[in-house]
């Protein structure tokens, strides 16, 4: 008996080793592949240099979706198509302007810019007492007597000790998410919210608010945060400041656009579908080269590598660039529909939203058995730097899947630049290094492969 | 008999448990210090733009001792001096000049700069023929016959499949530490070397070379990688191509410098030292902001931590800014040798010149006895993502040490973005990002802390 148990051990484990050893060979060729001739890089440089911002409903958008389309078939795809869908359409209008009445009649300009969705204030912009709320408990404790006719200066500090920095972000984020509804709640007629970035700088970084329809949508904007520093030791000093936004900000109506897919068919499990996506749109202050322009040449990558490398897969692999992410989600909307519409088996989708930095690992969203299936795949990634698989959110495009059944998984890189440039003027194709993004890449690729090859 | 094992693993297993608990605060607290407190960013922005360069012998050397050691008082250092060495004392003289001769008798001029220790041309400059060579067989293969009154090029391309771009660098860096005095033992006139990046850019990187003194010491200059592929493509298609070279760089008399140290003396085990340190010289070109100021500032912060944080240490702690890494060594040497003279027993030396990126891990140069201890706390690094505990170099200015029996450790930040701006003009301030300074910072404070703490 223990012989044969020894036996069976031992040849479990001498096959394990043999499909390790050809495992680890594959994803090297891959690896090579993506880190000699890897393009990801060249297709990133076009989408920031040559599109530029591409917010939803813009025509920034529009060329991104043509760009990429483009980009996929270069890149091998068996096919690519669109995915019609809807979008909001927001637009930033006039450059805003804000500042501080200074004590002797003069003002200190603030650098500042609308939140996404934002309403404008009118031409004449909106003046009123400024006051600072660290917390949310802060802002109830005041209540209406003290907000009416305010403008609440939200300033949430990203907390610096979390090493983490979507930690902070996640915390600290409520404050433009959600804020303005809240002070809109208790009368505030605006609401300045401290940008979420993770060192002091002198850029405005955007974002989505979303307004809660129950109350008024008041203007909401972003301050740097060196001025939310500034206007904090202020309020310190003196108990009353006057601030003063004007922002022509608005929602049109809903605009058409895509989802961007290419795929390359499975030749065993073709109708089993496998996604790897970034999002199209970004913010419109900025190139979005880390958020979200990297994933999506990333997912791009993935399939021309396996073109290149001459890898066939079993199942259907597509690259999707999710249209607004930033302030919607109706293109991951619309992806999941059309999967359910056309009773698509979604088996694994994994999603690049986290910048194009040095991948350290994969959060895992999905069934305990299918979590330590892709753990026991750990050591093949170790040669690479990849080390981190645990629980955890995927990606705000894939997530829907889940409604289906889909194991998903988010790329994470490291994480301690992402804030710098979020949201921001500064989020530009110089901010990435070609060697991080190509790395992120091949992680994805590699994971892809695993899956492919042995299913989940 | 079971029992008694069983009592002595569990409260063996208990009482590490509680030594763990006490550690990971203690550590926690450091961390918060550094990432909430943290001077060494400000520290750097001062070493990069206030005192700039500083190669050794320079007035920028001299500049930069004084201003670490003003920022180890300010760290609350209990003492501060200075160790004298001398050190070699090498100037770059003139703006280099270089260019390829092109059919219609113009010139293509080249991104280039002389090698650190190179000789000059003479004002004339040197023209010969270029003959490019890919490795060193290739070069030996062409022997004195082809090579003689030539100029070499060598075109070692830092291989991009190497994970650890370091392994790259030191595979390629042959080139420039021995190419030019094996090229002139076949007689070669000058030599241009690739520029060791890891990347195309258009800045040429310089770095020391080590002439033997067996052979003329030929002029040497390093060209931008674009250059390089530039002209190897050239030389594709012409057999023939004439180079023009000029430096008046020279070698000037050893000139005295310093070491600068500040310590922290320990509590119980003052006579047993701890080091931590970088190296304060860097290459004339650029800031030194990631080759060394980085390491430097964060071993200033180590100290400070240990301070604000309120942490007396057993032993004795020293932050040592070492003079000469990048061209001698002096300051290393001198260390070694007082610590034998003063009989000094040093039981730990862990350095930081990898660039100051977010922390991987540390290389270990030890016992397998004392890998082991370390490896044990591997588990209070990982909440910040410190992961790797691997065999492996400390560092050119601790390393020195193992001849008196000294436990060595590098620490191993993320290597993707280093060699982009390693030696070349762009190491400057803005390449460092405060988080992954400080958090590199901050993991070396935690090793310490805990060897402090248990001994090694």
């Amino acid at each position: 008996m223990f012989k044969i148990l020894l036996f069976l051990f031992l040849s479990t484990f001498s096959l394990s080793l043999v499909a390790q050893d050809s495992d680890s060979l594959a994803i090297k060729k891959i690896a090579n592949e993506v880190l000699i001739n890897g393009q990801a890089y060249e297709n990133l440089r076009y989408l920031c240099k040559k599109v530029g911002p591409r917010l939803s409903g813009s025509p920034g958008a529009q060329k991104a979706v043509e760009a990429t389309a483009r980009m996929l078939k270069e890149a091998g795809a068996d096919s690519v198509y669109l995915q019609p869908c809807m979008v909001p359409h927001w637009e930033r209008g006039e450059k805003e302007i804000g500042y501080i009445r200074t004590a002797n009649g003069g003002r200190r300009n603030l650098k500042l810019c609308a939140l996404g969705n934002s309403e404008g204030t009118g031409s004449k912009g909106i003046t009123g007492t400024v006051i600072e709320v660290k917390n949310f408990a802060e802002l109830e404790r005041l209540g209406a007597g003290v907000i009416k006719g305010k403008i609440v200066f939200f300033n949430f500090e990203m907390n610096p000790t979390y090493i983490t920095t979507f930690s902070a972000y996640g915390e600290s984020g409520g404050a433009r998410r959600s804020g303005p509804s809240k002070a809109a709640a208790l009368g505030a007629i605006g609401v300045m919210v401290r940008s979420l970035a993770s060192n002091p700088d002198d850029y405005p970084h955007t974002g989505a608010t979303q307004y809660n329809d129950s109350f008024p949508k008041i203007p909401a904007v972003a301050i740097s945060t060196n001025d939310a520093e500034w206007l904090s030791s202020q309020l310190k000093k003196k108990m009353m400041l006057t601030g003063y936004i004007r922002n022509t900000s608005r929602m049109l109506p809903d605009a058409p656009s895509f989802n961007v897919v290419g795929e390359i068919k499975g030749k065993q499990f073709p109708q089993e579908i496998i996604t790897v996506g970034g999002h199209l749109d970004s913010w419109d202050l900025a190139e979005g080269a880390q958020d979200d322009g990297a994933g999506c040449v990333q997912s791009i990558e993935v399939l021309r590598a396996f073109k290149a490398a001459g890898l066939q897969p079993n199942r259907t692999i597509r690259a999707v660039m999710f249209m607004n992410e930033e302030n919607g989600g109706r293109g991951a909307d619309r992806y999941l529909e059309l999967a359910k519409q056309h009773s698509e088996k979604h088996l694994f989708a994994v999603e690049s939203d986290a910048g194009g930095f040095s991948p350290r690992g994969f959060s895992l969203d999905m069934s305990m058995e299918r979590k330590e299936k892709i753990s026991n795949w750990k050591g093949l990634f170790y040669p690479y730097g990849v080390y981190d698989f645990a629980a955890g959110g995927s990606g705000a495009d894939v997530g829907p899947l889940k409604a289906i059944g889909t194991a998903l998984a988010g790329l994470r890189p490291d994480s301690q630049r992402y804030f710098d440039v979020h949201h921001a003027a500064t989020d530009v194709f110089e901010s990435v290094s070609r060697r991080e993004l190509h790395l992120g890449a091949l992680s994805m690729a590699a994971l892809i492969y695993l899956v492919d090859r042995y299913g989940l």
